[in-house]
């Protein structure tokens, strides 16, 4: 599907949905800003505007195409020959609001800026485009007056919507908190770990993000002009801050995995503390039973005695009394 | 609230509690230096301020009344249009002195820095302001002479601050260390990692704070007078010494986590270690119990004999003494 | 075995096998490019094209006949004597297909690459050879045009025979997460040891090879024409993503080990607590059997009566049903 | 006290002791260097010396009279105002010989470094101070010809200082790593953990100590003349390798610590290997001695045999024979 | 002893074992290159050659007679006085064959490398001087043609020299990761540690070695004529290969301590399991037999029914072939 539209440099919409043979004229006008958008568009599509009218390097297209793994920006300065324009290639990840299996699922955006277009190309719907179009054909705004903005607020909407997933997250690492300390399957220790590499996993998304931002933000990148850095300084700086949240929720989840570790091996000393105590109270009882169940009929006074079962109660009693008393004295239960 | 100063170059009080409408007067007038702290202002106050007395930049005007999370100062030249001011933003973060929750609160200061102006903006109310503008007012300290000077006294105010929070993170390490060896519940164990998340909390606080002073301690800010340097970087000093203490901290409650850990398998096998000295002791007797309760009536000639119970007894005694003293003797208890 | 080939500027093949005598003739017409793959040379062959026919530096030749265990890469630019020619070495590591014994083979390749020839110098048959051979003999791909394209050609096909070998280690990490949750013998734990081992080895093996590659995707490299750095650029994307991966391998491995560590304590747990519930389920039986084993003829009223033994009966199975629900009930068990 | 030198340029005591109000005096004659040591000096004598007498920068004085937790170096260079004199500022701190309750305890030394003088400031006596001051009145060393040959001597002496509790150190360690094979008290844990504590105590006292030097063994310091910087080179040298040493230390420590813990749970390990081999031991004699004890009077031929309790005595030999074999034979003891 | 030679720029001996006087002359002439090595020198000898003959830096000589933990290299341009001479003092550690003790011996060997002249002083023999001999004195290789060439050589052979240390650790590596698995005595988690501590120390010598080696691989030295940079960057490439070696010994290390940890909490799991072991088959029989040793002579049927002990033995037969089972069946054993 393709979407585009061109804006006056007032910001107000000129027109949309433009056939695709007339984009070549629209893009001569130095007067008009084009943003075209490809939505999982056809090869031909592909070819025809990334190639044909666009003119991209060849390499730009293919890590266009092609899912890439890691973000990065890359300026192309056509020198040699003039087949090529002049424009800022990007690849950046969104992350979706709903984790699919408790694994952070993104999604790739590709965009092309140059002078006065902006080529977004993605393979699946993303929140933060449609956000980003309502903002621009709403007039008030005035943000799509030229490609370096609107390309500010689609930054800026992308990092805004890592929010929710961290907001997911959080939640459940405080509900690990409490329920570490309740039960102890193993399927916790599970979660905790599959957590942990999530949120690592977070941070490997972002960081190489941060560094394509933080080239915004240093204002290194020419086609964007110096009185706009303050604004993707701002995108750089949420961004920084999702980054050093991820950190704060690494840290919890090591302190939640010792916790757990501990209360596992606690509860092994429950037991054996338990087994112990049970040993404790009947070893007096059982020694005496033991004791007076040999069979000296002659040489054993006790038994034949009157008040030997007596005394033998008596004993019992005392001696249960006795250990359990010491044993609480010395503290050991 | 809206409080306002106007200082004579002399450091002299000129007038206080501006009227709002007088501050684009005073402000055009190079004599004086006019210091603008607005707590918990009303939109309207800070859209008139910040906005059409002082000309900042909208971006500055939006981190400012927003939370925000990490600290950063930024110079703001005027180039392209006349509109906005030279001057110097600044977000900088308190420590409250009552720990609430065992959390630290920051409270954010945010400060703008002019040639003959500082306007500090803050949600609640701050020692460290109260400190600053008692110490400008006593006239004798002559440190109102100059904006970057009253700025300087309140950064150290700020910094200062941060000292009575450290000292009750060391007291509560200090009784963790104690309390460590003493009971084993597993309220300690989380105490100690809570305490830990804590002060890497502190640090990640601090540590964009050192980063931010670095850059007055260096020198590197145009807005501050050589001169003034050496000041800053005393209290860049201070804030690297904090850092440096948290360091410790960190090193201190790895160390009580170690113990503690140890403390708690060791507890097991203390109760391991008495499980084992019981069955060590019962054993002969419940031996030789068993064993002359067996009912061989004809061929078992001790139990019929006159002294069997007797020797029974002895056997018992000399065979319990002889396994402790064997035990002792092999340091096994 | 050395295969040779001459490919004129507009990559069409001009002769292969090319004697070795009539080599250095080609060299000299500027118009065509040579390639000379040494597949494990004889030392005079080696002698010969290195040393006579090409002039390379002793010391290149000495790093590429014996095995290097790091990549390198180094221009030779002759200043003092004319003797050497201006080239470019490089060292660089295929990783087999087919891991023997659970260890990454890796063979090494060396590659000199000068204005118009590229020599190739290997030990082993590689298919990264193989494949850059048959898509240079393609003509229709034109890729033959220059040694910088040919030495990109082969770059690329190294770094994506890294993927295989990636993908069988991914599988077997996913055959130890399910492993480690059933069996519990000291196998896993080694083969989780050895796999980490392995990981860190493919990453040291990758490191410096990313800094090598850096260099060309940096356009620090002379003989690389600047058009055609973007395309070394995407070969060091690929594999700074390879070692992001490892990374990933890494975290989950060490995710694997702390599972595993705790499912082995996890069930002396068990076991422990298995003895500590038959201790409590035999007990009352136990006590009641020792206690009326006692031989107290006359005095013990209980075993002469007649619902003696009945009574027996019904207090061991009221005070286990007892004991058992109290533990029940507790929790313990 | 006020300890005051004059030396001429050979490195002769021109007049020792010097009366306050003469100091002015000498200080201008530029034939002439002094030193001047206040140690633990009133506020009079501080204010006197260092602001009216050497014109310090009250910050400098500031730092000189308050404790420093951190080392720093500091150049000073009038510019604005004429009334400070162009010096070098120096905090470093020593480290005691004798160790208090097992804490290095560190003193502070200020030293102003000028043209023609040195100024050294501290609280407590120093033995480096005396060993300096002994050196330079020694006449046949020459030392005392400049102000940068003695600050030299004077930083040799600290760092050499460092060495004894470095070995005291290094004994607590090795007295350490035989106890840990020992005894399994708690109180040993404690102090392996205070003896790391205290050697990263010692890395951040020294580490940021080696950054200040650094600058002298660079020759970054205008004031040190360059045919010195070699000798403090040396001197940052000796320093370097006291923080490699307590790294060295650190690494034991760990090392300890591991086989302190895994000692504690072998100790654990052991006592249930001995219960576990009592009640094998005592197993089979149990149970025939309970198997015997039950009271079948007619079904049970054995117990009125007349061999029986001979059968009885051999089956328990031979079955706990047996069972012992049996366990040795399968090396589970 | 002092051994010297003298050679022509062609490499040829020309003189031998120099008479100490002789040597200013020889030193002067331009065409001859001078190799001194002094072998544990008397003072005197030092003296006269360091001091009067080569005019090297006092610091260099005492550098040279103490010994100095870390490698150093400097470079002594004469400025101010003509006194010393222009030249390169190097620090460098050998590494003994026959490790002692389980300790690298390290033996330190200087140089100075001048212009025409190389002075080696060490205070044992070395294998790599006495290598170096043989090579420069076998007239064949020319390698003695000029100081720089003989350095690299002197070089080269130290860093050969660390290979058979190294195997001998990588065998032990593996001698211990056989024996892991094997016994579970204390002294193997001592060993683990011991290599490790020395592997670290091993990373310790090597690595500023590697920053010494890397000044001469940058061609940064300007005695080191720039055509035999590339030898230099050879030996570089040598150590940091010996420097990866390392840090893999480390990982494996590792690996085995957790593999150690692991048997040795395994090995108490096992016993815990015996014991548990031994109770479940030992419960049934010891029940019936307590039961029936009851004494209720009237009210317990079995005990005088003919068939009782047939009962009890098949009762007692079936109940622990039925808890085996059942044991059996949930995988408890």
């Amino acid at each position: 599907m393709v979407r585009s539209f061109a804006f006056t440099t007032q910001g107000k919409l000129h027109s949309a949905d433009i056939q695709m043979f007339l984009m070549p004229t629209l893009l001569a006008d130095t007067n008009l800003f084009l943003w075209v958008d490809l939505e999982k568009p056809t090869p031909e599509e592909t070819k025809f505007l990334l190639e044909d009218v666009f003119h991209f390097h060849p390499l730009s297209i293919e890590d266009c195409v092609m899912l890439s793994p890691s973000p990065k920006v890359e300026e192309y300065n056509p020198k040699e020959d003039d087949r090529f324009s002049q424009y800022l290639f990007m690849v950046i990840h969104a992350v979706d609001y709903s984790r699919k299996d408790g694994v952070f699922a993104t999604s790739e955006l590709n965009f092309f800026l140059g002078k006065n277009y902006l080529v977004t190309f993605h393979e699946v719907p993303l929140r933060s485009i449609q956000l980003t179009e309502e903002r621009c054909l709403r007039s008030s705004q005035n943000i799509a007056r030229a490609p370096d903005r609107v390309a500010h607020t689609l930054l800026d909407a992308i990092v805004e919507n890592y929010k929710p997933a961290l907001e997911e997250l959080a939640y459940e690492i405080s509900e690990l908190e409490t329920k570490v300390l309740q039960a102890s399957d193993s399927g916790i220790l599970n979660k905790i770990i599959q957590t942990k590499k999530e949120v690592l996993h977070l941070r490997q998304i972002i960081g190489p993000q941060r560094e394509v931002l933080a080239k915004f933000a240093r204002g290194e990148i020419k086609l964007i002009r110096p009185h706009l850095v303050p604004y993707y300084r701002n995108v750089y700086d949420a961004l920084f801050h999702i980054f050093e949240q991820a950190q704060n929720y690494t840290d919890s989840l090591t302190g939640i995995l010792q916790v757990y570790l501990n209360m596992s091996s606690n509860r092994t000393g429950e037991v054996v503390k338990l087994l112990t105590l049970i040993t404790i109270v009947t070893t007096p009882m059982m020694m005496i039973g033991t004791w007076y169940g040999m069979n000296f009929d002659k040489s054993m006074p006790e038994v034949h005695s009157e008040y030997g079962y007596v005394y033998a109660v008596v004993l019992t009693v005392v001696t249960t009394v006795i250990t359990i008393w010491y044993f609480r004295k010395r503290k050991w239960f």
